[in-house]
């Protein structure tokens, strides 16, 4: 099923897309929930973030060209780092470049949603606690990396998590490619077999460190051929068995400065 | 006022300690609220982290020992890091010490708690949008530090993040010490001016990349002394102002493994 958030005459709903447009339903989408007996044409609403994330967990450079290029050792401690959830946006809202800088970079990645408190799970029993799959597009300004290895500052800013279109909760995460498409031109298009630490591994770890909660929003990592940006262009992150993510990118009226 | 969340026969209350006890209050604690006209005594409850945060964040490495060292100027890019709210814990509750670890860090900290939506402010508005201040310990596993620089691992294990025992919303975040008693040694005893990113300069800092939210809690850094300690031993994370935040370490059944 593909879950929605959207606005009506300033109202946030939730739905589910079918064959007849977007059947709204009420309660709680991780739970329980009942249609509403509302439909609406997509054209007629605002789509949103699919999602209200609880909290965001990335993962650094996790993907190869090839699969013979995948080491025979997964990483000891693999590069997570956390978004916060007041960087995320919806379909089609503008990425905004913070002022002093002239370009962003992209990341396409799917996403994926935790629907239920996980720790110390294994491998096998990873799938039984994700609830969904969305696209997200983690956007990155490498200029307030930290020299010192801390990403925090490059990649918090406002609206650099872009989230969307919808929710996909019958996915086999295993046998989907991710894309991005750049002012119409190809840049990302890799199956998730390229990933360094696959999904069942890295959501195991993380669940041994920390207990993951329902809405948690885990970014799977993005493939080879993510590139700076300037104002002006348009990004597509796509799955195609989610949907595609577009955004534009725009130069911030004032945004960053020095302490 | 010293603001409080405490169990009694199993229901999470909140309440307000004043001469009498801890007098229960219902509502909103950062906008609205009343006296339900119970009153308990401390002894006679449990008490919890006295905030559910909405995100954590962390600053490192944010203290000289004396004023001559603070630098002449502030880091262009400070240290900021997020902690997971997975990882709170309350007055006196253990600090687990991760499987395969024989020792980790506490860090004594001044916690601040944001009151409203906060963004590109100055720092003349930022105790505006402080909603109150707790201790916190910045509990770490240097161990899981990424040679790259990534602390996420080793700061997001469940129990990292001990809060309490109150909320303090008048306080002067300048005149106060951060200390720690270790076993009843004293560890840590600094005055906040000894920061070398001050609280004004942090907080307006952050807003100028991220909107920070009702109940984002704020780390403001640790002094000189934190050490690595064993299970076994008692920390006290104490600021007078505050309270005293004990908690005991301890050592996991299971915990972290390898991907």
């Amino acid at each position: 099923m593909k879950f929605t958030r959207f606005v009506v005459e300033s109202e946030i709903l939730q739905g589910i897309v079918t064959g007849k447009g977007i059947e709204e339903i009420n309660g709680d989408i991780f739970e329980s929930w009942n249609y509403t007996g509302r439909t609406f044409a997509e054209d007629d609403v605002k789509l949103l973030a699919p999602i209200e994330p609880n909290q965001i967990i990335g993962i650094g450079a996790n993907f190869v060209t090839k699969l013979e290029e995948r080491p025979d050792t997964l990483p000891n401690i693999p590069v997570f780092f956390f978004k916060p959830t007041s960087s995320v946006v919806g379909p089609d809202e503008e990425i905004v470049i913070p002022e002093g800088l002239e370009q962003v970079k992209f990341e396409s990645e799917l996403a994926v949603i935790i629907g239920k408190d996980t720790k110390n799970i294994s491998e096998e029993e990873v799938l039984d606690h994700v609830w969904g799959y969305t696209v997200g597009n983690d956007v990155t300004a490498p200029q307030y990396f930290h020299e010192d290895g801390h990403w925090m500052v490059g990649k918090s800013f406002d609206t650099f998590t872009p989230l969307g279109p919808f929710v996909e909760t019958d996915l086999d995460p295993f046998q989907v490619r991710v894309e991005a498409r750049l002012n119409d031109v190809e840049k990302q298009n890799s199956p998730t077999e390229l990933m360094i630490v696959p999904i069942r591994e890295m959501i195991a770890y993380l669940s041994s460190v920390m207990t993951l909660q329902k809405g948690d929003v885990i970014l799977t990592g993005s493939p080879v051929g993510a590139e700076m940006v300037s104002e002006g262009s348009n990004i597509e992150c796509d799955i195609k068995e989610i949907g595609t993510l577009k955004n534009n990118f725009v130069q911030a009226k004032q945004g960053a400065k020095s302490v």
